[in-house]
């Protein structure tokens, strides 16, 4: 199986479809490719969200605003999945997370001549993850132009500071509904039926359809972290906050 | 083959295709994850339209305002089809069109300690739809947490008031190009060369590109049932109507 | 396999994909569904931008403002490829830039009776492509409905007029990035690193990110053409040019 996420929209990741087509007949599932534009740090925690609920498979994700610099192509092994995609971090969660390891296996890929310096997507990502699928991610190394190495781009998500009584964190995105998710681990709200949030008191609920229609709340999102909300409605607006905004919670 | 239908946006379907992945190697067919959010009676409009044209299938349906609340699972058994989700009516006139009854089996699936309560499509329906599949839907009562029930949240579009002369309806739905559906049949419009709507005339024609770009236009839409259109234009706008809005067709 | 593309939005493609199941178990690949509505020309561009990356497939394409009028339905075999859509010209760039000839073969499909005068996708196209690529495309003449044919709608871009120093040609399309893409060939860019465009000078650069983010710049884009762009931003409006522009560019 071949997984492929993107910022492309329409219709850029048909081509790279139809390249790991020639390669492959594995199955190609859509992860979404409408993350956010060239935004490496919201992908990398959609992609940590939801590729741990797959069976081993390759993962291709091109979010990639360097391209045509000189920014490297990667692949990661991690546990029985393998990840290709640019060396700017966006991998780098899934892969810990995934890998149950906070120093997954990291290949650089070597390529030149690539067809075009604008879509490495299709020209160059595709190629190296139809090729991995073929070969097997137990036995990625074996791929000619495949090497491990040391250096890489990380990138790590913010550690909130947690008392018993307050915590500090912040807002890591924003999803489609308007929920602001943030980075303080679910248990923060244990027993706790109202928070202040940046200065305001809202209430603590199970899930949305607990408060009125276009009441605001805050829950344990499914990816177990603490989310603004509104019920039928925006929390980012409702609450004041974007991704990457502060946030302050106090019991 | 288990088709997938909900009002997710991206990425959090992938997440559902990922578990299904886990159950099964059935062919995955997304029928669309933009349906209107959290409009059970749009949602289910839509599936009544687009699913008697696959076949025998496992469908996965989660539009579902009601998540967290107790509201419960469901599945219902229609002809060689089964329907998996939420206990809100979706399901209900897709099951009654593909089953060719008007009452259908459906059987209450049974839950406890999902992962999460705001995300029952990974954690709840979709490894139902999975198991489903794999047991076959004539034997799906065999799976130990299904159980038929005499329960369930009922939908049923309204009857439009017909005589010879006028058709008294509502609209149903708004499409993306901006074609107005109503609940008024086609046939309606038998030799009829314009009609009437809400007090203003406009002609009645075989298709779209049959009056000028931008004119106003009366068809029978894929669906069989009288549409409000505009060639190369929005329905809803021209004819000042949205969904849920009374109609009055006076020949 | 079997590859969809239309302008269809959600939910209609599924009815497609639902009736190609009915007539196959080939692979079902999305190439788009949101092309530009209606716009024959720009989905022409686009098909045979992405297409030519597939192996051998039947590739189902429905952009039809035309529908339910006399226009006709038509097949075209190109190498070992097939393409099934309205006679309107869209499948004509690709299946030249395929088949490597200038005189693809081109087949009528006849049709009658189809069960809806404004969704021939789901009763004319989706049906003929399955068929198709059940008999093989190298005898889908034998299928009794489909005869070749002398007679279709043409489509061709304009060439563009270059001279060593200067070009005149157009924008041919504005992609989801906001990349306004010419029909001037990247040679034309070798060895030059600045341009006028319009009469205002811009750099040339390999790609995006050798420029500041906002900042313009001129670029041969992944199709091989002459773009405009703005790096993180939109190229259209910065240089004030939309789809089907006159373009000059000026050494």
């Amino acid at each position: 199986m071949i997984t492929l996420s993107s910022d492309f929209g329409t219709p850029y990741p048909a081509a790279m479809k139809g390249v790991l087509c020639q390669h492959s007949d594995a199955r190609l599932v859509d992860v979404a490719h409408d993350f956010p534009r060239q935004d490496v740090r919201a992908t990398a925690f959609w992609l940590r969200e939801v590729l741990p609920y797959f069976p081993p498979a390759v993962h291709l994700v091109v979010v990639d605003p360097g391209v045509g610099t000189d920014r490297a192509a990667i692949a990661i092994r991690a546990g029985n999945h393998a990840f290709v995609g640019p060396d700017n971090g966006v991998l780098l969660p899934v892969a810990r997370e995934l890998g149950d390891s906070d120093d997954p296996e990291i290949f650089e890929i070597e390529y030149e001549d690539a067809d075009s310096s604008t879509f490495h997507g299709r020209d160059v990502f595709a190629p190296a993850a139809g090729r991995i699928h073929e070969i097997g991610v137990d036995s990625l190394e074996d791929l000619p132009d495949i090497a491990p190495t040391e250096e890489f781009e990380d990138l790590r998500f913010p550690e909130p500071k947690i008392t018993e009584s307050d915590a500090t964190g912040e807002i890591l995105v924003v999803d489609d509904f308007g929920n602001a998710i943030t980075n303080v681990p679910g248990g923060f709200l244990d027993d706790v039926t109202e928070i202040v949030v940046n200065g305001d008191t809202a209430p603590v609920e199970p899930s949305y359809a607990h408060v009125e229609p276009n009441r605001r709340l805050v829950t344990v999102g499914s990816h177990g972290n603490v989310e603004l909300a509104v019920n039928r409605g925006r929390g980012d607006d409702a609450f004041g906050v974007t991704f990457g905004d502060d946030l302050r919670l106090e019991k």
